[in-house]
Parts: C-alpha cells; sequence; structure tokens
C-alpha cells in the first residue's frame, strides 16, 4: 500500500475535530483543495467548496481570462501554481485533455486526483475514465467521484436535490479523504471500493431505466398482441360475419379487453421467476449455485413488472369506469329501453347475470385494492420504513392473494362462455381463457411448493444446510432473506 | 468508564483523516476486522468488509473446511487466532453458541464484540442476546448492531436496500467505533444510547406492523359490524317482511354502505384522542403529567387511523362508481323507462332529489381531495420535506375540514330520511344516522376547545407555564410541537 | 481567522476514532455539554445528549428549583458554572433574554455558542438571532443550529421525525464541531457555510407553503374566473333566454367545467415558463445572465403547477365518472327513453357523436396516466433514485407529450362546436376555446425551439460555448442540467 506524501497541503480535513490541544488551536488556516478546468462543473463545485470553508485553487492556461468567471477570494493561477499549493486536485477537463497534463506528471505524484467525468455513451471507451486516468499518472491516487452530481445541485445546495456521492480508489486514505470532503460538503457518500467500480459510477448518470427496459418490452409486446386478437375477434369478425360496423369500439372497448390481460400476465411473470428460482434450487439441492442469468435478471426487475401490472390495472380500472359515460352506452340503452316496451317485457331482470356482474366487479375491486398496497409499500421511502417481515408479509403474502383474487376476478368474467362454441370467433379462444393460463401455472406451482415435504425441504436449502455442512453456522439466516426472495415485486 | 486496548490492530478505522502527518505517511496497512462464524452473515459481511478496503479475519472451528466459502484474501483461521488479530470482532453465531466462546475469554478482554444476532420471536429470551454476551464477557465491549440489515443488503451494497444501522453499548468508546466502521460501510447508523436498547434493537426486525394492529383491528371489527348491520337491514329486512330477495346485494351494495361508515368513524377517532389528550391536559392543568397508556397508544397510532380511513374512503369511491356499472342498475335502468312510459309521465324530474345528490356528491369528491392530500403528506419523503408548520396545517387544520365536509356528506346522504319512520327497520335507526355520532362529538369537542377562554388556557399549559413556574423559559416553545400534537394523522 | 481555545473541556467529540493509542486508552471521560435555560427545548436536549454518551451541565438562575426537572445525572448549576465547564454551550433561552448573558461576557470568550432559537414571525427582526448574539459577543464562536428540530423530534429519537439539522458559523472549526455533535446525536447535519445564512435557517420553521403560495394563488383565481365564466354563460344564459332553471348545474357540471380549464393553463404555464427562459437566454445568447426574478420565481415553483395541475385534472376526471351517478343524469334518461318510445325511434345511434366521445374520452385517460407519472416521480423519495436523464425524459418530454394529448382530449371535446354560432353565448366564447389559447402557444413555442437551427444555437448556448470563451471546457457539461432545465415539473 502506498504512502501519501502531505507536502501540497499541511492540513487534513477534519483536523477541527482533533484532540490534540495544542496544534488544533494554531492550526486553523483552511484546507486547500485544487481544480484543474474552469467550466460550469468547476465554477458549481468552487461555489460549494467555498462556502463550506474550503480555499480553492484553479488551474488554468490563461488565469487571467478566467479569473474574471470566479469570485475573487479563489486563487486562479496556472496548473502548476495550483497542483503544487493542494492535495485534493479535481481534474474538471474532458478525458480527451487528460494527456495535456502529461507534462505535469512529476508535480502530481502522491496527489489525490478526483475524476469527476462523465462520457456521452455508455461504455464508450474499453477503459472508465478514472481507470485511464490512473494508468496516466501511476504515481498519484486517482479517486472517482462526484460525477453523478450536477452543477446545480453543487450550487444550490443539497437541500432538494440528490445527495448521493459515489466513491471508489485503489487507494483506501484517498478514498477516505475524498468519502470526507464529500461529507463535509454534505453529500451523503457511498463507498463502492476500488477502481474497478468506475465504469459502473460513470454509466449510472447515462443509464435511462435500465431495470425498467426488459418489463416495459415484455408490456408492450404482450399489448400489442392482445390488442389485435381483440380487434381481429371483436371487430372484423363481426364486420365479416354480419357485416356489422363495430369500430367504434377500438379507442376504449378494444383497449379495455388488452389491459387487464397484460395486467395480470406481468402480476403472474413476477412470481413465476419466484417459482423458477426456487425449482432449480429443489433441483440442484443448494441455494449457493448461481441462477443463470436470464432468471437473474427476471428475478432483479420483478419491482418494475408488479408496478407495470399495477399500472395497466389502473388504467383498466380507469377505463371500465368510463364506459357508462360514452354516447354508445346511451345509444345502446335507450334503443334497449326501446325494445323492452315494444317487446312488452315489465321486468327484464336476470338473477344470474346480475350475480356474475356483482362478484365481478367485487373481486375486481378487492384485487386493485391489493395491488395499490403493493404499489405503496415500493415508494423507496415507505419501503425503508419497512422491516424485512413486513415487506415480506406485502409483497409475498399480499401479492399471491392479490394474483389470486384477480384469477378469481377474470374467472366470473369468462363465467360459462368458455366453454360456449361461439365465443370461439375464428376458432381463437376469448381473451380471457388466455389471460387465465399463466396465473394458474403460477397458483399450481405455488401449491406444490407448500406442500409439507417441498416446503421443509426448501426451507433447508435456503438455510445453506447442505449435506456436507457440519459447522455451526451463523446467526439464524432464516430470518433474512435470501437474495432470490428480495424485492418480489 | 473503561479503557480499550488496541493491543489486536494498531490502527483505527478513520486513521487517513488524521493530521499528524508522520505516523499518517506510514500507517497505511488496512484494518483488520474479526468475525467469529462461517454463515450467510458473515460471508456477506466480509463481501462487504473487503470491498471498503477492510482485513478480514474469520475464526472458525475448521478453518480449512470452510476457507472454501469465502475469498482467498479472507483469513480463516482458528477463532484463538482470529480474537488475536483484531480488535472488532463480529459475533455471527446463534446465541446458544455464545457460551461455546467461554473458554476464549481471556482474549476477548478489551475488545469490541459486535453482536449481530436476531431471534425468532419478539422477546424470546429474559434478556437480549447483547445483554447476554455482555454478561458472559464483562471485560469486553459489547456493542449491539447490524442485525436489521440483511445479508442481501450486505453483499448488493446499499444502492437501493434500507440503509440504517441501529447501535447500542454500554461503552461509548466502542459505540462510537462501530458507528464510524459503520459510516464506511456506507450504512447510516442510528446511535440509541447504552445497551438496555439492545431488545429493542432485537426486535425491530421481527416486528409484524405493530402500530397496525390496533387500527386494524378496530377497522375491522367495525366493518364485520356494519357490515351485518346493513345485511339485516336491508336484505334481511326486505326478505322477512315482503319475501323480496335482496341477496345480489351483498357484494357490492352492503359492502358499500359498511366502507363509508368505517371511513368516517375511524378519521373521527383520530381527532377524538387529540381532544381526550387536550381535555386531560385541561383537567389536570398541565402538560407535564403522563397520558394513561391506552391514550398514549391512541395517540401513537393516529397516522395509522388516518390512513385507513383514507383506505376506506378510496374503496367507497371505487364501489360508489361502479354502481352504474352493474347488470341490476341496468335492469332495474330499463324497468323503470318501462314504468315511466306505461305511466305516461313525460318528464320524471325531481328537483329536491336532483339538489340532495349532486350536494352529496359534490360534498364526497371534497373530503375525498383534502383526505388524498393528508395521506400524500403521510408518505415519509414527503412528510421530510414539511416544516412544523405546514404539517401541522396540513394534519391539523385540513384534517378537521376534511372531517367537517365528510360529516356534511353524510348528513346530505340522510337528508330528511332520519326523520322517517320506516328507515327504522327493525327498530334499528339507518347507517348514517350512526355514522354521524362520532364525527358530531369530534366536532362538538373541537368548538368547544376554540372557545376562546379555553384555548387561551390551554396554550399556556401547552407552553409549559404553569403557576409554579417562574423561571425565563426558553426558545419560544410554542414554534414546537408538544408531544400529544405530532402526527396527528 | 480566530482560535478556539479547549479550557472548558480537554476532550473533543470524536475523541474516540482517534489514533494515539496512548492518550486514547486513558481520555475516556465524557465530553461535556452546556446548556443555558431551562425550557422544553433543554429538557429534550439533555434527554438526548445523555442518552447519546455526553455529560450535561445546565446553566439556570435559580437551580435549585430547576434541578428537579431533570434527571439526576444532569448537573444544574448557576450560569457561570455552567459556562466555565463547556466548550460548547447551547443557548437556550429567548432572543429577548440574550442580553441577560451580558454579564457573562469574560466567561464567554472563546467558547462555542449554539443558538437554537426561533422566532413568532418570518424576518421578525432586522437581524437573525444569531448575527444579534454573535454582535452581543464577538469573542466567542456563535454557530446557529438545531432549530429546526423539535423538542419531540429529541426525545423520541431520530427514527420517524425530520432528521436534517442546517448548521452554519462564521468560525470553520466551531462549525464542525457543531456539525460533528449532530451527526453523533444521530442527525443529518447540513452545512450552510457562513452565518449570514442564519436568517433563512431561523425562517426555515416558519415558513408555510412558500414555493405554494404563487402557484396556489395562480390556481384559485383561474378557478373563480372560469367558474363564474361558465355560470354565466351555462345557467345564467339559458335562465335569461328561456327561463330554463339549471341552477342544479352549480355544485358538479359548472365545477366539472371549470376544472379542466384550470389543469391544462396550469400544465401549460410549466411549460411556457421554460419557453420564456430559452427565448431569453437566445436573445441575449449566453446563459450567464441571470433571468428577471419574476422568472426566476415562476421558474422555480414549477413542480408546484405541475402538481397542482395533476390534482385538478384528477379532480375533474372524478367529477366526470360521477356524472352518470346523479339522479340528474337519471331523470334526463329516463326522460329521453320515453321521448324515444313515443317519437318511435328504434335507433338513436349517432355515429360522429360515438366517436367523438371514445375518443375524447381515450386521449383524457392517456394525458392522465402520463401525468400520474409525473406526479409520483415528484415524491422525494422516487425523485432521488432517478438520475438526471431519467428525470429529464419523464419531466420534459412525457410532460410534453401529456400536455400535446390534453390538447387533443381538449379539440375532440370542443369538435366543430367552436365554429357553432350558438355556442357564443352573450358573445363569448365556449370555454374550451379559452382553455386552447395557452397550451396551443406553447406547443408552438417547442415546435420554434425544435427548429434544428434554434435548436443547434441554444444547444451551444447552454454548453457555455460563448464567442469569446476559447479555453478548454470541462467535464461534458451537456450532461449536466443548467439550472433552468431542473424541475421542469
Amino acid at each position: 500500500m502506498e504512502s501519501i506524501s502531505m507536502m501540497g497541503s499541511p492540513k487534513v480535513l477534519n483536523e477541527s475535530f482533533l484532540p490534540n490541544g495544542r496544534n488544533y488551536i494554531k492550526d486553523t488556516s483552511k484546507l486547500t483543495v485544487g481544480i484543474i478546468g474552469s467550466g460550469d462543473f468547476a465554477k458549481s463545485l468552487t461555489t460549494r467548496l467555498i462556502r463550506c470553508g474550503f480555499h480553492v485553487v484553479i488551474g488554468s492556461r490563461n488565469p487571467k481570462f478566467v479569473s474574471e468567471f470566479f469570485p475573487h477570494v479563489v486563487d486562479v493561477t496556472h496548473h502548476e501554481d495550483a497542483i503544487a499549493k493542494a492535495n485534493i486536485i479535481f481534474i474538471a477537463i474532458r478525458r480527451e485533455h487528460y494527456a495535456a497534463l502529461w507534462d505535469l506528471k512529476h508535480l502530481l505524484v502522491s496527489k489525490i486526483l478526483v475524476d469527476v467525468s462523465n462520457n456521452m455513451k455508455i461504455n464508450q471507451y474499453p477503459e472508465s475514465n478514472a481507470e485511464y486516468l490512473a494508468s496516466l499518472f501511476p504515481d498519484s491516487f486517482v479517486v472517482k467521484g462526484f460525477n453523478v452530481i450536477s452543477a446545480w445541485a453543487l450550487q444550490v445546495g443539497p437541500k432538494d436535490a440528490s445527495r448521493q456521492v459515489y466513491v471508489c480508489s485503489n487507494n483506501i486514505q484517498a478514498r477516505h479523504q475524498v468519502i470526507e470532503l464529500a461529507r463535509q460538503l454534505s453529500f451523503i457518500p457511498i463507498d463502492l471500493g476500488t477502481l474497478s467500480s468506475a465504469r459502473e459510477i460513470e454509466n449510472l448518470p447515462l443509464q435511462l431505466f435500465t431495470l425498467w427496459k426488459g418489463p416495459v418490452i415484455v408490456a408492450v409486446g404482450l399489448a400489442t398482441f392482445f390488442f389485435i386478437y381483440s380487434f381481429i375477434r371483436d371487430v372484423i369478425h363481426p364486420y365479416v360475419r354480419n357485416h356489422q360496423s363495430d369500430f367504434y369500439k377500438i379507442p376504449i372497448e378494444i383497449v379495455n379487453k388488452t389491459l387487464p390481460v397484460v395486467a395480470i400476465t406481468l402480476l403472474s411473470l413476477v412470481y413465476l421467476s419466484g417459482l423458477l428460482a426456487a425449482a432449480y434450487q429443489l433441483y440442484y439441492g443448494t441455494k449457493y449455485k448461481s441462477f443463470p442469468s436470464w432468471l437473474e435478471n427476471w428475478l432483479q426487475c420483478r419491482k418494475q413488472l408488479g408496478l407495470l401490472s399495477f399500472f395497466f390495472a389502473t388504467v383498466h380500472v380507469v377505463y371500465s369506469l368510463c364506459l357508462p359515460m360514452r354516447r354508445s352506452e346511451r345509444y345502446l340503452f335507450l334503443n334497449a329501453a326501446y325494445q323492452q316496451v315494444h317487446e312488452n317485457i315489465e321486468n327484464s331482470w336476470n338473477e344470474e347475470e346480475v350475480w356474475r356482474i356483482e362478484m365481478y366487479v367485487s373481486f375486481g375491486i378487492m384485487s386493485l385494492g391489493l395491488l395499490s398496497l403493493l404499489a405503496v409499500t415500493s415508494i423507496p421511502s415507505v419501503n425503508r420504513s419497512l422491516n424485512w417481515r413486513e415487506f415480506s408479509f406485502i409483497q409475498s403474502t399480499l401479492g399471491y392473494v392479490a394474483l389470486l383474487i384477480s384469477t378469481f376476478h377474470v374467472l366470473i368474467y369468462g363465467w360459462k362462455r368458455a366453454f360456449e362454441e361461439e365465443c370461439y370467433r375464428f376458432y381463437t379462444p376469448p381473451n380471457f381463457v388466455l389471460a387465465l393460463v399463466l396465473p394458474c401455472v403460477v397458483i399450481l406451482g405455488k401449491i406444490i411448493l407448500l406442500l409439507p415435504c417441498i416446503k421443509r425441504k426448501l426451507r433447508k436449502i435456503r438455510r445453506g444446510l447442505e449435506k456436507r455442512q457440519f459447522i455451526h453456522d451463523g446467526n439464524g439466516s432464516d430470518s433474512y432473506p435470501s437474495p432470490e426472495r428480495i424485492t418480489i415485486m
């Protein structure tokens, strides 16, 4: 492990907390932080550092010109001077200009260089910017950090912007100094270990809903398929058969036949991944064998699948509630009234139909209520206020109950129509039959896992009690989640 | 106060921040942390410690076998060696095995032992695990902590899992060292003082909605009662009297008569507790006399009562919106149209009925809107962004307005029917009469508290100005919440 | 910079983390913290300090009497003694009593005085309390802080109350000591720099929805105007013309005509401010010229405008969904059925009307869905889990799509009626025509900004590439938000 010389600055960050009374009283000059570069980020960082009591030295090629843009308390000077005066130096220039610092290599020895750069694309270069910087200056201590902080968050202060700063470095002392500096600037530093995490940190601000991509593609795919399927069955079929023009159904009725199928399929997919993981563990008899990558990815985006399912279910509810508002409904109704009067039917009551719809609506509201609870506990700050048992109860137990009730909702909607020939237009089964396939598979799978013999075996595996393991294993691991059980939704 | 010898390790945690330039440059070897045990928690903790730059020594009975499961940089050795090499030692074995460490007692003197254990049940043992460990090893410094962190959160890092670590110990230095260690592992340590908090910390991961239990029991009890009550009045009564079969009303109409009564009763209960607390303070003339425990508990679960009230109100809205979607509604409507045609009534308009429903719906939406605001400000992160005045305005002022408007909503629903004899089926009052009792009591109570004389007296008491108090009392205590006013919902 | 003598206490806060093995082992007595004052805040602070291992000395005029109210471990004594014993002294008395400490001035030299006071009104005094205290005791180190923490949060501990403590001071060492103290009491300290921030910190607990005031006034103003406008057109007009009494429309129909106009106008205002900012930057050719204050304020409350827009839109949806539930709807419907039968119209179907409403409802649900996404990402903890690209995508891209779809929603609602003379009652245009003005302006403005030539110019300005700037500018500033683009909703 290399040492860090303090020649640039005789002070360290939290000198003020130190017990050595004598030094303490005398050493009251501020710590100096250097910044190479004079762009927006450099300006904002300077503002923040000065506010928190640091002395800032800006290194620039053209100090005279640049100094106009900075507060007068800032020392704007040539690169060489800036580097000499500070121990921690922020490299706030683009990666392409790193090589331009090559001539100053001898000055940068044993200095802490903070790489704050971002790229334009994910994995733009073969190596991360920080690792590239470290390869250029092997005798400096390169720390990656602060790149996720916007210039705006630096200026305005930490009150409402995101405050987490991810830091990594191969040198522990350098890393800890930057972590402490981040803390003194009122950010929340998060230590991500060695510089090999730099790529991950540099990709962070470039990610665009990484975990959402898969689930959204699945949802859009399912929605497209079921929309076309319903369109063919409910609009094309009557048009072809009876020349009946039901095209007005496209914007609402067809969409509202698509949404619930997608919602229940996505909800089933959430729990199907857990079942497959359990099957995998049962098959191999261990929890230490890692899952295949497709299953790993699937398990990781369960929360996103669940939230999309909730979104589709909610939109389905809104669409359903809007049905009676439509003009078409009104006309059909008035025509029905006309019909009833003309056919002189005093009471058109159909007890079976009445019960079907009352039960159907009732189960629908119940599953919506449960899904809402699942969605609310996905809000990060609500989530954080739950302990593992509570989270598990809501996401696993209530989640399965929601799936069960939604399945009943669909079953009651279908009623006996699954067995009526006329519902198989163009020889295709009705939507609700397709909607039932996955939920039934998942519920069946869950029932099998709950069989006492299998349940016992699975619990054994998840406690880590493999055959050959005999050492006394610590800490009631049953109360800890195994990786495959967390974030069930 | 006892001292902590550093013989196990000459380094302390944040050595890198220290000003003593000379030592600083030389002392760059990593801090060593010991772990007794080799289970899941030990494995995950090791991963995290290594990632954050610590050296880890695992103490095991069977080092050769166990070492396979750990990264090769980890030093897996016998208990004795592990203890000798580290100053902070995590005890990651079950409580039952604590006594097995008895033989190593002499080695553990002046070491920091971190008890990370959890139990299977709340208050499983007469004393907490940490206190038990401290009684076994009185010459060590036992710190409780890290038990609320899951093995998964340790492995994956702090990005999305809960990050709070509760720590307590009788030795302040030991506690602070473990707090600093937690901070370096990127957790947010929370200091809960002496080891007497260990029981509380051990119970944390075992709690299952502790504060929710009471409110949920009350809500379920009320719901059951009012469901049966409505069932008897609206289904049994017409069946007994006229042999009219209205059983189809059970899934939706009866439920929808139950929900709003429960919602408004729960909302009244939120504010009733505050009124009782005020009455108690007025009666005893002081705010320093603690409330009886039932009132204390009631006050503490106001937020839960309020959220349940919101939940019931929302489900009531969804049920109400679904009413026109039902087949039964359709049939009754068609029959009404048939009737109107047959009776040759050109215009069935009833101005009073029209106004009643327009006002009823209007007040309903208004109170839902206000309740939504109350619910949104209960999301922890939204809550945190409000200061006390804003929180108080929403929860107290808007909350009472919501209660008032809901009461109007019910009053308009009832209209003149409270005075019609036929509504007293089986001599029971209609639902809405029962629903009005508590809200009216609360509103009356609040009006009394707002009378100038009583308001003045209460404010005096809450500012802590008791008769015998004459010292000048600091800090504008009126701008601080008294305990009985916080989290009104 | 002045020095801080440690005569009051030979220890500093985090002595326990320090590497100097020898001192470390011996120095185990607790740090002493002094409190002047014996009110509620003093009591709660004492509880918390003791719990976290500090020794507390209370300074009081009447120690004998006051000591009854404090735990026996607390040293309640005269002001002089308390000040002599501690280095950090909390001044927990009202501002009016600060002058009473004048006699003790010589004792307070080089002590850290923590001003925790609050005022009753915003900007009550010409200078902040802390600055006043600093002017009285120029030889002490005054630190402002802890005033945002309630006595309740101090007592109960940091588990659910707000944990942020804002700290400022002109003396960096003193500030850092208080920051470290706050951290050890498990609060999250936020460093706001020099004592000039004291006014801001003192105003924090007194603010009542500062950023909400403007948007709420605009929303209420718009709502009032459009309510009266609709009332005149839809109730007064038919009454004057045909003596038709439509007063029943006031509570629901008129309100429901007002809400959507306000909602879409507020949403347009969110994006209009951004367009004006862009126009301003294009006009002056730089991003470094600050906006006029009205635009700055407008830009800052975009989130509030957006959330209010969402609130109005949601209430509009609930009102619309309630329309079929109303008795008036029922009567009109039955009368229509009667009419149809009497006029012997078998089929009243009107294809154009059907399509209009289906499309209208469909676009409405879509824009509600998008607005919900915008609203959910405004929850602080959800917001924090998004990076800048994701936030920008949702708030800017999806926001404009939502505005576009809402505009279609209104256009389809209007259909051809904008061109029918009878819709211009009292020569006023229908609501939806007024509702379309601002959205159309905004969409047009956005299209202009998206023209390649203007887009390029704007991007150049926002990257900070002014003509005269030639230095290589750091750090890919394009990936950072310019101040005018953040929190678009």
